[in-house]
């Protein structure tokens, strides 16, 4: 049989091909892994364990009962129920927008570099993309302004247009009244508007807020990022009823694990604790940017859980230093970010002895 | 915004509405369940729980590593781990199956009755369905013949054939050999074949044997039935490398939760564990069926981890007195299993007082 001729088109596409799993090397045990932005607040951890080890074995046998979950998230967004699907992490919501929208040629508008998943999606569903580049700017970073996302789509005219707030890798956010305005602009020309908010609450502005006066805006959510549960796959997108009735459409056999349901029903009564260790990172964010800035580095406002540096010349030997100490993202290479490093936030005092080893490279240059 | 003109148009279609979670009612804790097929063997779940509680907490916090589960499902089912893709139970096998080959109106041919997701899927993907029904036998239960499957697929050439072996809810199995034939004969009409082995091993004839020999074959796996694990929402395809690398194109950015991974990592340890429960459910089931007979009612001969048995004249009596004991799927209306009703199978002890309610049932009649 000729596989190629049976598949969907978009299939075809080589660029399509995605890392292969059997390569990749786990994180050494003995490192701070501050790469992939996960919550690794050792405070936070110490109530995720405790439910971890009250939750009733019976969630590995069964399968998902999801309405309380449901009523639980609505309760905390401040929506109904009928305004979510719970989705594998903010991912899943991406995906399903994709599925309920993007025909094969649609046109797709997303930021670059962002997310990798909007380029992805857009192969796999065979959209055409035109995506809207992060300018260089001065120290503050990468630029892109409320004009150009206007101009842009007008000129291109997407079926979908996406855009992470707060963004990621640039760290960037619109303000709520610019995001407020482009979905409204959207509107009239039937573009559907998906705003991630992978990273609410560290940037806690949100737009879910126009879920009812606007029916072409999804908005994406994840608890990997503040909550600490990146091991869950678990997130939600919300909208308009009426267009979350569609997306239900699009529900698999069960939307997440029981286990994952069963977990996030417990955590949703530490919101509190949630909120606590966002504090904590924030303020593990502010004396790392401080320390580093009072090295002479380069830093960007960054509004996710974590912080762009330059280390200018030092780089290399910074690099060399920190290599068996801690996982972090080394020298973008995309134009916007040239130059800096990511580090996701962790605590002052675990940031402490990584502020003490970049000082070591520093001084020994 | 008319939110329907933007939508693809598979999802207008009204009668893909799916279940309203919000209207679901948990099952009562008091209850013996034995209405969704899952495995509830208390020793099995003995294992599964001591594993939970081993689970290293940062499981919950960490995005997936995934290549050691793939080695140790590659050597569990004899195959490499570019023949496998992970996914949400075998549901997420099936999925990813009509994303890779479905177009808008290609035709997909399923059995009926059968797991319900394939005529969801159908409609979700703008599929037109020509279901393959099962008629109703002597007291043998469901009938589909070899020829008769042959017959069909050559009238209606579809894209893709999909049939579960054993089939649910009939749980009648086709011989490897008339698998075989089949897969064979629509290799030659370019159509491919999904085969859905979601209750193996208690049915051990397995079509992964062909999978180098047939490029148009899927399997479809879950660890949701054998081994114990429906709580998880973690299964695979294998297939030939040469489609399943095409399957990876599909991939969403993670298939499955650290949590689910970290846990069958160490779960495929114990497979002598899950035989053993699997020993155990079937001596449960042989138990429960001698006994239905003795009491002069008819039973199917069933291939999955469930027993169909016809209460006949005391069918109502018997749904009563069994009401508040224990959930189970009561009289089928489909007309090849029309006046069965299907338990679960569990032990032989959980099956004891259960048989002893309708005993009561009989002679109070």
């Amino acid at each position: 049989m000729d596989v190629n001729s049976n598949l969907r088109k978009p299939l075809l596409d080589s660029s399509l091909e995605r890392p292969d799993w059997q390569l990749s090397i786990p994180r050494s045990e003995g490192k701070l892994w501050l790469d992939k932005n996960e919550n690794l607040d050792p405070q936070l951890a110490k109530i995720t364990s405790s439910l971890l080890s009250q939750l009733n074995p019976s969630t590995l046998s069964t399968y998902p009962e999801c309405g309380e979950l449901y009523r639980k998230i609505a309760r905390w967004v401040n929506t109904s129920p009928e305004s979510l699907i719970l989705t594998p992490g903010s991912d899943g919501a991406i995906r399903l927008t994709f599925e309920a929208f993007i025909n094969e040629g649609d046109i797709v508008v997303h930021t670059l570099p962002t997310f990798a998943m909007y380029s992805v999606y857009s192969k796999m569903f065979g959209a055409k993309t035109c995506p809207l580049l992060y300018e260089k700017g001065d120290d503050d970073g990468p630029i892109l302004t409320f004009e150009r996302i206007l101009e842009h789509i007008v000129q291109v005219k997407p079926k979908l247009f996406a855009i992470p707030n707060p963004d990621s890798p640039t760290g960037t956010v619109l303000p709520l009244k610019a995001l407020r305005e482009i979905i409204e602009f959207c509107e009239k020309l039937n573009i559907t508007v998906l705003v991630d908010e992978a990273y609410h609450p560290f940037h806690e502005d949100t737009c879910i807020e126009f879920i009812n006066e606007f029916k072409n805006l999804i908005v994406a959510r994840t608890f990997a990022k503040a909550w600490g549960l990146a091991g869950l796959r678990i997130g939600y997108a919300v909208g308009h009823p009426e267009i979350i009735k569609f997306y239900h459409k699009l529900r698999p056999m069960y939307e997440v694990s029981t286990i994952s349901i069963a977990f996030m029903e417990r955590m949703m009564d530490y919101s509190g604790e949630m909120y606590a260790s966002v504090k904590r990172l924030n303020e593990g964010k502010s004396y790392f940017r401080d320390a580093m800035k009072s090295l002479g580095f380069k830093v960007l406002n960054t509004n996710g859980n974590f912080q762009h540096v330059a280390f200018g010349e030092h780089a290399e030997k910074i690099h060399k230093i920190l290599k068996d100490h801690v996982s972090y993202r080394e020298n973008f290479k995309e134009d916007c970010l040239r130059g800096y490093s990511r580090f996701s936030t962790t605590t002052v005092e675990n940031f402490k002895p990584i502020i003490k080893l970049i000082r070591m490279g520093v001084n020994n240059g």
